[in-house]
């Protein structure tokens, strides 16, 4: 049995909670500051996470980050980072702290970083920072975390470098309902996670941009395929760019999550004001009143990339005509527009 | 400027007279027996297609299968079949009986075809079987023909074993709205257009399997984004077992057609009905009752197909757990069971 440290009682941290805890193992769900109403909770008895519907088994013990010691990651035979970015501060403070002895850590944890004179992931960027980190895993692909906690069917990517590292703790956590590949692409994972969001905003677009008022939901068909394959293209380059592999994007991180992306959500539902006509600060100043949409945190980074300059002289592949009118409409307020008489270089 | 010449007068076919007559080429559109009533209404000034919404330009006349002269066929520059696959017959026939010069022909036509040892696609079936024929053209990716009629953004894909006939014809046809790339690989063109409607009903299917009531429309996420991803992944393996390549799959003939598919049509519709737990026959008896389900037809074809032997021994690729699914409940009358546990092989 295996014991599992989880840093961050957030939503996704405590569902993989359940997975863990049903193959037996020994898992310690560790709350930021922030969490402490949450681990009070689920201190008591039939506790339920406040975004769950269940109790966590008893294999679960959740505690306040100050009662968090070194010989608890001592123990550990894989940490879990289970918080969003805003959390990454904290987590490294913790585990430079705490940690005695190297252990992999893997992280639930997305974002693509403008720092600097290039865009990185957490993969780059996390290693160097925390030297105890024996192996950095990404946790990647389409995963709403009440569903895996309900054990709906869910297939996700656990990501390493070292393959091994990735292939043991897939091990660990598999169940029936949840099903894990791996892959040594960390960088492409991550990057995925946040193309999605963004390219999700432009296929939604295309949706609404073209009505068809013969359909139930008045979408028409063409211009929405067609977007949704030059989405998945240009994801593929632009992961490569951010010095990944383009096979991650038509996987379950890309594609997969990219289906489900546009079928709802906030990057969905502004994609379809954008469609409409509307400019992007009407639409987040009226439904998305309040709602962070990822899609436009990874527009902003993207946009510090030199889009319009191929990889080489001559290289076709440098062509975002997508990318860029997303880009147009929610960096520069202007009407969604994509040049669809751009597409498909021959 | 060019002539041509589209034999049948379905939806499809006069749907591509709009940009071919747009780009100031002659079309001359041919009615099958069947097409009587079409022909003789687009004769008329203002005469309008019973399933499209605007009269054809000047440049395209209709004539009925009657009036067909070898000559027509002789001073072509491309001809088009734009029938389904009843009334390839016809076409093969006339084409026999008229052609005195060769000429390309590209194909609407999608079937994937269990006659004999092997399952084929038109791509193999017609080149010999029509003599004159000089070069077959697959004309595939997802095209509503009626939003390509009205200029709606629409990409398509042209496939043929010399590359050089299929760039030609798409710089006949390509228009601002009409966007063409261009693939020798005409097998996997048709393969994926087949396998797509069938892959559609086992995600539609996972759509409504496993609901959650909170969402508006009851669906959840992670089950839809599992089985969308492997249903690519089998979809190109399919597509190479049925002579085609795999990177088909992945590109608008694939997933971007099985992405819009999945979101309504028949074959989607089947698939809601058995994600509840409904047989086939009570769905086909009741909504869909009179309707054709391509999937279906598709599904009998794979199941002449010997899926659960590997390519090779060991070969891990050779393992269908999403089409053993649908053809267990299409076929065998089954309540669809994906077998969840046993996606994505390590």
């Amino acid at each position: 049995m295996a014991k599992i440290v989880v840093l961050g009682a957030g939503v996704m941290g405590t569902a993989l909670c359940v997975p863990a805890s049903e193959n037996g193992h020994t898992v310690l769900l560790v709350g930021t500051p922030l969490d402490q109403n949450i681990v009070a909770t689920l201190r008591q008895p039939g506790g339920v996470h406040p975004k769950l519907d269940d109790p966590l088994s008893a294999n679960v013990e959740a505690i306040s980050f100050d009662a968090l010691r070194s010989d608890h990651l001592g123990n550990a035979d894989f940490i879990v980072a289970g918080v969003s970015s805003p959390g990454i501060e904290w987590v490294t403070d913790m585990l430079n702290r705490l940690m005695a002895a190297p252990c992999p850590v893997a992280f639930v944890t997305k974002g693509l970083d403008a720092r600097g004179a290039t865009v990185s992931t957490y993969a780059q960027a996390l290693p160097p920072r925390i030297p105890m980190m024996s192996a950095f895993v990404a946790i990647g692909g389409p995963c709403i975390a009440r569903e895996l906690a309900n054990r709906l069917p869910t297939a996700s990517i656990y990501a390493c470098r070292d393959i091994s590292v990735a292939e043991r703790f897939a091990k660990i956590m598999e169940t029936d309902y949840y099903r894990l590949s791996v892959t040594t692409d960390d960088t492409g994972i991550e990057a995925c996670a946040a193309l999605k969001n963004f390219f999700a905003i432009g296929v939604s677009a295309m949706q609404t941009r073209y009505p068809d008022p013969r359909r139930a939901n008045s979408q028409s068909k063409n211009p929405t395929a067609a977007a949704f394959t030059q989405a998945t293209l240009e994801m593929a380059r632009l992961c490569e760019r951010l010095g990944g592999q383009s096979a991650t994007a038509f996987g379950l991180a890309g594609l997969g999550d990219l289906h489900v992306t546009v079928g709802g959500g906030r990057n969905s539902r502004l994609g379809h004001g954008l469609g409409t006509g509307r400019t992007v600060l009407d639409v987040l100043s009226r439904e998305l009143l309040g709602e962070t949409v990822e899609g436009v945190d990874t527009a902003r980074v993207l946009a510090t990339m030199p889009l319009d300059e191929p990889l080489t002289k001559g290289d076709a592949t440098g062509y975002f005509p997508l990318a860029s009118a997303i880009m147009d409409a929610v960096l520069e307020h202007k009407p969604f527009a994509l040049d669809f008489s751009s597409l498909v270089v021959r």
